[in-house]
C-alpha cells in the first residue's frame, strides 16, 4: 500500500504476476495498459464489472467457449483471433448477427507481457473483422504450473436474423448438405506445426469469423433448416449429431468433400482422418433442395467460402438408418461415418 | 472408433481424462451425465453449441467472472456457488434482474467426476435461489499439470430493473455510504482454511447472490446512485474506485464498519485488514440522504442484510480531496484509505 506511483508495465520484457490478479492497482494497470490500448468502447470505458446495452427486440443467441489451445501462436492464427471466431461463429449458426462479447482471461503467472499484448491485440483485430465489441471482461491469474499461458473463455450475445427456425433438429430428408471449404484444416496445423513436421507447404488453420457468410446464406436461401461449424470432433462428429438430433440419415459422397493436399498428406502420416478433425473457420448448410444453390453460390462468394461444396444429401430410414451418417466411398462401396470415440487431438481449441 | 458402446461413467472413483474435452462421444457422455443430470431446461436440451433466448425489451446487462479458487471447496461455500453468485451479484449491481448464464469449464485431466459432480450440483441449487437458467456452456479438458481441478467462466445477461442510471460514476456529494454486512469474510475464510487456521469459531464465506436485495433496495430506494460488490481489494479498492471514477470524496466512520470477532482475529494474525480483504456476499449502496433509510431498511430485512450499515458519506473537495477515500479512525483521528497495491491474497476467486 505505499508503492503509490507504479512504473509503468515493462510490455519488452515484463512478465504477469499474482499481484496483476488480486484486484488492486497491478489488475487495474493491467487492465488499463493492456486491455485498454486494444480495446476501447463506451461499455468497457465505464468501468464496471458488467455492461449495460441497447434492448433487443428480436430472439436473442448466446454461446460460449472456453479456448486452452496450445500451442498459442500457430500457423493462420493465435489463440486470440481463436477465441473470438470460434464464439462469433457459434451465435452466428443460431441463424443470429453477433453483436456483443465477454472475455475472460486466466493469466498464468511468468507469461510474458508482450505475448499477452500480442494475444489481445489478434482479438481486438478479429472483432473488427466480425463487428463485434468486447463489452466485458474479467482477469485471474494462477500461480506457475496450474495454468499454460493464457486460457480465454468468450461468450456471445447476437440477434436472430433468421425468420424460421434454424436447429441441429430441423433437417428434414431431401435437404441438400453443404459445406463452405476445406476439411481439417485448423486441427491438422495444430498438429503439424506441435510435431514439428513439415510437408513443403505449411498447413494453415482456417479459424476465421464466419458471421458474414452466414448473412449472405441466410438472404439467398431464407429457409435454411441447420447452420453448424464442424470444430472438435470434424464433420464426422457433427453430421453424427444432426443425423441423431433430426431423426435423419445423411449421406455423403466422398469425392466431393475437399480436403486440402498437404492436409490430406499431413493427416496420412499422423494417422487421423480429415472428416474427423477440427475446423475453425466452415460451417455445414443444410437447406431444403430448391435453395440449394443459391446458398451454395452465397457462400462461394462469401470470404472464406471460395471451396464450398455440396457433399451429401439427407436421407429417410429406407436409406440410411436414421441417426446414422454414411459415406459413399472412393471405390464407390460404402461406409459408415461413426461417432469420434476416443481422444484424438487434444487442446486444439 | 470401435467402442460404440461406452461403459458408463464411473462417478465414484472416476476421473475426468482428456477424451473428455475432444468433442467426441466421451464429451457428449459427461455433458449428459455429469451437466446434463443438474441442468435442464429447455436450451440445453435443445443441443446446440448455443441458446436462443426471448427479446429483451429493456436495456440488457451484461457480465463475466473467471473463477480459479482455491481451494474448490470452502467453510461456506465452493467454486460452484461462488462462480455463479459472483456474476449473478455483477449483473445485479448494473441495477438489473440476472436471467441467464453461461458456463465455460477448463477441467484438468484426473480431476475426480466426484469432485465435478459436486461443483455442479452446487452450481444448479445457486442457480435455483437466484431464480437463473444456465442455458449454454462447454467444457474444455487440459492435461495434469495444467490446471487445477477445475476452472469456471461465467457470464451473466439480465433486464435493466432500475429506472435510473446505476454507476460507479454517479455518486454525489451528500450521498449516503451503505454496506449490507460484515466485511472481510470470503477472503478470510480462505485464506484461514487453507493456512490450516482455527479461531475457535470457523470463518465462513459469505459467498451469496444478492438479486434479491438489489431488488428490494431499488423498489425502496428508486434513486440508488451506486451499487457494487466489494470483492477482489475488499471495501477499500471499491470505493477508491468509485471515488475517481464519480470525481468525489468517500469519509468512512471505522467504528461503523461492521466485522465479525472471528475475522477481526483471523486478520490480525495474518496482517490483514478486513477492508481489503474480498467479499462475495456483500455490496455497496450509494444513494441520496433522503432515501439512505428506505434503502437501509430494505437490505436488512432481506436474507443476507440482516447486519447491514451505514458507513459513511460522499464528500466534495473541501472535506476529503476528490478521488480519495479517508477514515475516521477508531482514536478519532483521519486516515487515507488507500488502494490495494500489491498482492494480498491469490486465487481468493
Amino acid at each position: 500500500m505505499t508503492d503509490f506511483y507504479m512504473r509503468p508495465l515493462d510490455m519488452k520484457n515484463g512478465a504477469v504476476d499474482l499481484t496483476h490478479g488480486a484486484g488492486g492497482r497491478a489488475t487495474a494497470q493491467l487492465i488499463h495498459d493492456v486491455f485498454g490500448r486494444h480495446f476501447t468502447n463506451a461499455w468497457l470505458d465505464e468501468g464496471h464489472d458488467g455492461a449495460l446495452l441497447p434492448p433487443m427486440t428480436r430472439p436473442v443467441a448466446v454461446s460460449c467457449d472456453g479456448h486452452v489451445v496450445r500451442p498459442l501462436f500457430f500457423p493462420g492464427g493465435d489463440i486470440g483471433r481463436l477465441s473470438v471466431a470460434g464464439t462469433v461463429n457459434d451465435v452466428a449458426m443460431c441463424g443470429a448477427r453477433p453483436l456483443y462479447l465477454t472475455a475472460s482471461f486466466i493469466l498464468e503467472e511468468g507469461f510474458p507481457l508482450k505475448d499477452l499484448d500480442a494475444v489481445v491485440a489478434s482479438m481486438a483485430k478479429t472483432c473488427e473483422e466480425a463487428g463485434v465489441a468486447i463489452v466485458t471482461g474479467d482477469t485471474k491469474v494462477v500461480e506457475r504450473g496450474h495454468g499454460d499461458g493464457v486460457y480465454i473463455a468468450i461468450s456471445g450475445i447476437g440477434e436472430k436474423i433468421s425468420e424460421g427456425t434454424i436447429s441441429g433438429r430441423a433437417a428434414r430428408p431431401g435437404d441438400a448438405v453443404l459445406i463452405s471449404g476445406t476439411m481439417g484444416d485448423h486441427g491438422t496445423a495444430i498438429l503439424s506445426f506441435r510435431e514439428g513436421m513439415s510437408f513443403g507447404t505449411t498447413v494453415e488453420s482456417d479459424c476465421a469469423p464466419l458471421n458474414e457468410m452466414v448473412e449472405a446464406v441466410l438472404s439467398a436461401a431464407p429457409h435454411v433448416h441447420v447452420l453448424r461449424d464442424p470444430t472438435r470432433g470434424g464433420l464426422a462428429a457433427t453430421l453424427n449429431e444432426i443425423a441423431s438430433q433430426s431423426n435423419v440419415g445423411i449421406l455423403l459422397e466422398e469425392s466431393t468433400v475437399p480436403v486440402r493436399p498437404e492436409v490430406r498428406s499431413a493427416c496420412e502420416f499422423l494417422g487421423l482422418d480429415p472428416l474427423y478433425v477440427a475446423n475453425e473457420g466452415k460451417m455445414i448448410v443444410i437447406v431444403p433442395e430448391d435453395e440449394a444453390d443459391a446458398a451454395l453460390a452465397a457462400m462461394r462468394a462469401s470470404p472464406y467460402g471460395e471451396n464450398s461444396a455440396r457433399i451429401g444429401h439427407v436421407t429417410d430410414d429406407s436409406d440410411v438408418p436414421v441417426g446414422m451418417v454414411e459415406m459413399v466411398t472412393l471405390m464407390g462401396g460404402r461406409r459408415t461415418v461413426d461417432w469420434l470415440a476416443g481422444e484424438q487431438l487434444p487442446r486444439i481449441c
